[in-house]
């Protein structure tokens, strides 16, 4: 299309290819940086050009770190017992977003997905069994998403920890805050019944 | 909060200032540039680093540009007497994948709002008239948004333009092709009455 330089064209097909960005976004996007200053562009650039270069995986729960360990790891004030496992470092900022959790993580960096190729191997599987195995872990809270491939990951996980001498858990599964249970599907209304909890009298 | 490291907070600070896209999406999308091999990042990096360097304003119609005079105002094929007027680069590129219209453009940047502070000043409005002025100029085409700047933007360049010979013309306003009369609003119903058409017998 005539109506789009090249240089342009570029920027948009570079941006279309980001998850849950289409042509039209992309385009969109790629005009609003067009109008705006060239500097603002230039950071973007330079944030995006170092990104790679100051940010390894964390040698102990394997997050998105400049340092190794990461700071989380690093924090004296965190139990290590307490050993968080979760699918993405996404997940992660997550959990810490709600500063409920004081424990340690472990990002898996991906779901079993044996369809996809995604089989433990792939994973941070064996580094999680060393980890526990070495000792010093006494609870792992398996906090994997409650889809088909994050329970199934789930299920595998608890299989292979019952062998050691540590505490299995999972994150609670039930009704959202501030649902309203008419609008609440039956599946998540039926894992909220069987999990039911005691009230204090 | 310790979960990000730096590097990747400034790159989710930058995504989240383009437009449409919440801090959500941006940790979203830095995550998945994460995830993805550091040349893809740079590969968008020199794009957007070279973007405002590469393109400039074509300085007969203000589309933006490799090369001045633009590919459309350089194509002899266009009918440079039939100058379509839109508010921004981004109209233009949608009149040109209709690949309905065969003259060439002027670009305003913009639409008037002056409680915005965008007064014609600001557009690219006296370089319309002065481009009507020198001559060639048999049909302005006045295809700004039908929003309300827009056709206030419309009604100034009408005003305006009536000195001069030239024919005015505007896009057709009515019932979006495909849509179910009951669903169009009653302002769009309103005007495709009165814009109704004769039919050919």
């Amino acid at each position: 299309m005539q109506a789009v330089p090249p240089a342009l064209e570029r920027l948009i097909t570079d941006l279309s290819r980001l998850p849950g960005i289409g042509r039209k976004t992309a385009s969109r996007l790629a005009l609003y940086i067009m109008r705006r200053p060239a500097s603002e562009a230039r950071a973007l650039a330079e944030d995006l050009a170092t990104l790679h270069g100051s940010i390894r995986l964390c040698s102990r729960c394997f997050a998105f770190s400049e340092a190794d360990p990461c700071q989380i790891c690093d924090d004296a004030r965190r139990d290590e017992r307490l050993v968080c496992v979760v699918e993405e470092p996404g997940d992660m900022m997550s959990i810490e977003k709600t500063a409920a959790f004081r424990g340690v993580y472990h990002i898996l960096h991906g779901v079993l997905a044996p369809m996809d190729g995604m089989g433990p191997d792939e994973l941070k599987v064996r580094e999680l069994f060393e980890r526990v195995n070495r000792g010093g872990v006494e609870e792992v809270l398996i906090a994997t998403s409650s889809t088909v491939p994050g329970e199934a990951t789930a299920s595998y996980l608890m299989d292979q920890l019952r062998r050691y001498p540590v505490r299995l858990t999972r994150l609670a599964c039930g009704i959202p805050m501030g649902m309203d249970i008419k609008y609440a599907d039956e599946h998540t209304l039926t894992r909220a019944i069987e999990s039911r909890c005691p009230v204090d009298r």
